[in-house]
Parts: structure tokens; sequence; C-alpha cells
């Protein structure tokens, strides 16, 4: 009777996602110019305020090291409050935020108390494969509507809200990833209208809004809410890209039952966020190390974005186009001509620089855009950025020439 | 269109874990004795060591802020697999092992890759009321089989099997909680022919393990398993019970395929556990400080549990009776003359004395055992649980009085 096989559940999978892996293990090569990764770049973090705010929570450690409350240490929930504030998304610390493993645990925590099986939810097309895979986890079904050079077309979306009635639409506002798009301020209050209107649940991950190196800034779609709308809006964010991924700490600004559905969902899941790295966080921030370091980050990153864009426009002749993002981490091109970013990759590969192809953001095979890749400016310094550009271009050289 | 209502998906709430919340507000009032927590003892804890580690990882923490590997980092993922092959489970820590917030998360984990609506998965009655919330989020139905001194009863256990096929059966197999109970070599060696026999996976759930304060060790399940067999069960374990919950690091050693769906799991779920805590546990660990450590958790843990359970020996006489726990934090005791535990908690809570009545912790109402209570030994010195017994008894004799 041994020779039975385990019956798993059904797993749900986001196929993109495999591709990725494989495609990052060419990233890691010596010598090989990375445009491919999502991370921010370990050497622009204030490792000395972080190592400032462990010695405090050090000096206090017996205090640190028990369980921690589910919904995250006070001080914590406090500071992410007032980052929240600080954007103009109000939101009282002991009823509307948890403090999550990333904000990708939030939307996972949100997706596990939100659907089922059957159940449908609108994902931006193209989209963040974590997203998509929390979301695919639940065994709902992904909606993909169109996300162009200004976000997601609410046309499209209307349509689809109405054709497919789904529980929940997510959105990155701004600098979307992959797309790089950011919504405009009249769009996002159509957004919320929606919401609203047909009842569904808008969850607005946001990343990266601090990250803005052009353009007027505009608050998130929360921060347009009023007191209804803020019924059918759960406002997502993270200290991953701003401070350090390693923390794993980001928070959900929730409504009430949906905040309290999400703290059963996340005891049952890991109990807490680490207190420990929490009270890391909470020093830092209450240091004031995040908003006095924030705007190295921006002229940073703001000068490699620029690079990017600039080497290829000049460089490619019009082989590779693209919407300049005003802030985050990628730019979102396009092969013109014909040309499929997957022919590309081997060139690309032999030529030593690496990017993501689009197909790998694209919930529905059926509606990929071959043309498109995503490249990522935000761990590569501006001379490797110059580099990887001619590479790229060379890349593109060699394919024509088949 | 303004007037309609959240449809959230089904929550499959434990309904037990709401008392439990409330009792504890009981625990922390001044002047009240606790026997009603799980926390370990945070003064117990190696402090020093501790913050030693910290300022290593301190030392080098440009190199531990990135995002880290879904399955964790080597160094811990090393570390966890020394922990197991000490206790006899041998594993290979790059392909069998994942780093996880805590072992509730490898649970989770577990759960969520095997359950979906329907199946039906194995509890230990009585059980530890966050894995009954964790296996029932899936919305799987548990079959709860009584485990008693000796832990699971076997003959029942595959009747259970046989009537409901499971795809899981979750046990702990060393100083359960609530039950305090240890399952001798010989029952773990027939669990594991049973898991093998129908196909069932064991999950073996063992945070408590290490905290031995009496009787002969006894290897976990996972140790007796033979090439086969390990394909059947996944072990899991923690350091917070012996180094501090607050670093949230728990870790599975699971088959290959199980682990590469876990992986895909975690990934959607918070990408990594905090690479930060787990360089700091795996620096604890490589300096020796959980081996020399343990002794004295060993030493104390065991004196309070002598205490407490000579304690009620001397005073209760006879009315309250229980198997004296071999290690890990609880005594299971029982109420003997028709006595009820919930109507003891109001005048144990006015005597000021607290403990978790038993009734949370049996997953089917049906199968409850209203005598029972839990009393949690680990975060009271000896002098408080003398005093918490003496009002205990108190308030046995004012509801007898009535």
């Amino acid at each position: 009777m041994s020779s039975g096989e385990m019956q798993y559940a059904p797993p749900f999978l986001n196929p993109a996602l495999s591709p990725i892996r494989v495609l990052l293990s060419y990233a890691n090569r010596p010598g090989t110019v990375s445009f491919a990764g999502g991370h921010p770049d370990v050497s622009l973090f204030n490792v000395d305020a972080l190592r400032e705010a462990s010695e405090i929570v050090s000096s206090r450690l017996a205090g640190c090291l028990q369980y921690g409350e589910t919904g995250g240490q006070p001080a914590m929930r406090e500071a992410a409050a007032n980052l929240s504030a600080g954007r103009g998304v109000k939101a009282d610390p002991s009823s509307e935020v948890i403090i999550t493993g990333g904000s990708q645990q939030a939307l996972s925590l949100v997706a596990q108390v939100m659907l089922t099986v059957g159940d449908k939810v609108i994902v931006e097309n193209p989209c963040f494969p974590s997203t998509d895979q929390a979301l695919r986890h639940t065994g709902a079904q992904l909606i993909p509507v169109t996300s162009g050079a200004s976000g997601i077309e609410l046309e499209e979306l209307e349509e689809a809200i109405r054709q497919h009635r789904p529980k929940m639409m997510c959105v990155v506002a701004s600098f979307s990833n992959p797309s790089g798009s950011t919504l405009s301020a009249e769009k996002r209050k159509k957004l919320l209208g929606l919401a609203l209107k047909y009842k569904v649940l808008l969850v607005e991950d946001d990343p990266y809004s601090d990250l803005r190196y052009a353009g007027e800034p505009v608050p998130p779609i929360a921060a347009f809410a009023d007191e209804e709308e803020r019924n059918w809006i759960v406002y997502l964010s993270s200290l991953s890209k701003t401070v350090a991924p390693a923390l794993r700490i980001g928070w959900m600004v929730a409504p009430a039952e949906l905040r309290r559905r999400c703290l059963v969902a996340k005891q049952a899941d890991d109990l807490s966020t680490s207190p420990w790295t929490q009270e890391i966080a909470a020093e830092y921030l209450r240091a004031g190390a995040f908003h006095s370091h924030l705007p190295s980050l921006i002229k940073t990153y703001g000068h490699r974005c620029e690079t990017m864009c600039s080497m290829i426009t000049e460089l490619s002749g019009g082989r590779l186009t693209f919407t300049k993002p005003e802030g985050g981490m990628f730019v979102w091109a396009r092969l013109t001509g014909g040309r499929k970013a997957q022919d590309l990759l081997q060139h690309a590969i032999d030529q030593e620089v690496v990017f993501v192809p689009g197909n790998a953001f694209y919930p529905d095979p059926s509606k990929q855009d071959p043309s498109t890749l995503r490249m990522s400016f935000a761990s590569v310094n501006s001379d490797l950025i110059i580099e990887g550009v001619k590479r790229l271009v060379k890349a593109i050289d060699i394919l024509d020439a088949q």
C-alpha cells in the first residue's frame, strides 16, 4: 500500500514566477549588468541610522523579546499611522492599522479574508507577479484590466466590474510595478467612486510613492476617500523600498471589520511580525532618519532613472520606446517593429545584460504584449546603466541582423 | 447604491479563540497570578548572548538588509538543520528546510498547500487553538481524536483515518499543548506506520522537546522515519520557547515536493522571514549560546513544574487531578466530583488567579470535557506558583460551598 502519492490542495500557481527565477540566476553572473531585479540598492540605505536604532533596542532588549500583539507593536503602529497621515491617509493606530511582513503579507491577508474559490478579483494588466500569486492562491479568478501609461483604464475597468462582479480590485497608483505608471488625481477619485458604486473593495498597494523624481506629487487614492468611501478601500504600504527589505515591515490601513478579520488570519498565519524588527524600525522613524534620508534616495534613484531613459532615447534609434516614469524603480519599455522581448533576451544574455521580458507580468497569457520588457534602474549605478544600455542596443543590433 | 455590505470569504473561525482573548485581559491585572498564558518567561532568556549576536550582525549590517531567499538565510537553514540533527532528524539545509515566521507559519504553509474546502484533517483532542485556526482557515474539516495522558489514542486514530480518509494529521509528540502528554517511542513508530499505510501526511509540531525535566528523552517522530516514511512526515520546530518569540523564527523539514509548494506559498505570503532576525538567531546558535543556556531554562522551568504539581497534590485534597508532565509548559488538570472549570473561573478571578478552562481547546464542542483546565507554570516564579495554587484551592472551596 506504499505506492500512493500525496494529494495536495490545488496550487493555483502563477506560471510566470518560474521563468523569472531562472532569469535571476543569469542576473547574478559576474560581469553581467542586471536590469532584471526589483530590489532597492542596499548601498543607498542609511546603515548608520539603522545600526543606531538597533543599539537603542538592544539597550532595552529584555522588553522586546516576548510575543507581541498580532496587530503590531504600539510604537510601530503609531509610526505607520504617522507615515500614512503624512501622505494624507489618516489612520487610527489602534483600530485601523496592522503591521505585516512587508506589504506582501498585507495583501495576502486581505486576499485570504476576502476571496475564495470562484470569486473574482481585478488586477492591472500587466501586474506584479507576487500580487498575482497571492490572489491566485485563494482560488479566485484574476480579471486583468489594461494598465497603460496613465494607469488602469477606467472604462475597461467599469465594464469588467459590470461583467464579472468582482469582490476586489488591486492597483498600484504611483509608479506601478512593472508599468511605472501613475494615476492622476482625477482618476483616483473616479476609482473610489467605482469602488463605492459597485461595492468592490479597492486595494491600494503603495510601496513606491515616496520615491518621486519628477512631476507634481499626488496623494494616495485613500487620501481622497470620504467617510463612506473609506469603507471600500484598504491602503497598503511598506518600509522595504525606503528603509530596508530585511526588516520585513509593511502595514495596512483597513476599515474596522476587515481589519478584525485580517487579525484572525494573521494570528493563524504567524502570530505577529517580529516585535524586534518592529521596535528597530519604530526607533529609526522616531529618530527622524526616514525623512532625513529620503532626499538622498530620491536624488540617486532619480539620476539613475534619468540616465537610463536618456541613454535608451539616445542609443536605441527608436527601436525601444517608453513613457518616462515619474518615480519608483522601473522603466517599462516596448520594442518597436514587431521585435519580441523574448527573442532579444538570449542575445542580451550573450552580451551580459539582462531584463525581464514583459510576458512575466501578464496574468492572462492571451492578453500579453510580447514587445514589452521591464528594466529596473534601482540597483545599478549610472556608469553601469550606460554600459548596460549600450550592451542592450548591441543585442538589438544582433537580433536585427538575423 | 451605497447601502450594500462587504462580502467576505467564509472565515472558518475557531470560536474558542475569542474567550481566550477576554480571559487574558484578566491575566494582566496587577496582583493577579496568571497560569493562563502560554508564553515563556522573558526574564529567563539569554539577553546578553542575544545582544552580542545582534552586535555581530550590526557590524556587518549592510550585508543583511536586502531581501533574502524565500527558504531562509543559508546560515539559519544550516543552524536549523543542525538543531534538527541533534534531535535525530537529519535534514539537508538546502533541499529540505524552510525558515518560517515561528512554527505557526510553517503549519499555516503546510495547511495552505495541502488542504482546501471539504478536505479533512485529524487533530488531537484537546489541541492548541492556533493550530486549530490555521487548519480551519483552509476550509478543511477538523476530525478530533482523543489525546490522553499518553498522547493520541492510536486505535481511535486508525478508525478515524479509515472512516474520514483525512489528508493530514497533526500532533505535538512531546509535552503537548494543552495536554502536556508525550508519546512513547513505540507509539511514535506506530504513528509513522499509519501515515505510510494510509497515505496521510503526518505533521509533527515540536516546539517543546528541548524542555524536558524528567523521564527518558525520546527522539522526535521524524527521527524514527525510514526513507519511505520520510515522504509522509513534515517536522516543525521553533526558537520561540528556547531563545525568544520576538525573533519569529521557526522552521520545517519537509519532503522535496511539499517543500517546493510551501516555498511558493511563502513567497506569496511574505516573501521571506526577516533576514535580519535570521542572522541574529544564526549568530546566537553559532556562538553556542543555545546549548550553554538550555540547562538553566530546564532547571528553572523544571522547578516550577515540580512546585505546581506538588502544591496541587498537597493542597487540593484530591479535587484537582493531573498527570505530571515530563517537560514543556503546561499542567493539564481535571476537577473531580463533577465540578466544572468554567464554574470555577469566576471564583478564581475573584481570588486573583486565572487559568484557561479546557473548553477553549476542544475543536468539537460536543467532545469537550468540562472538568479540564490548563495551567501554565512557565512564566510564574515558584513563590507565586505556591500563592496561586493556594488561591485556586480557595476558589474551589468557595465553589463547593455554594
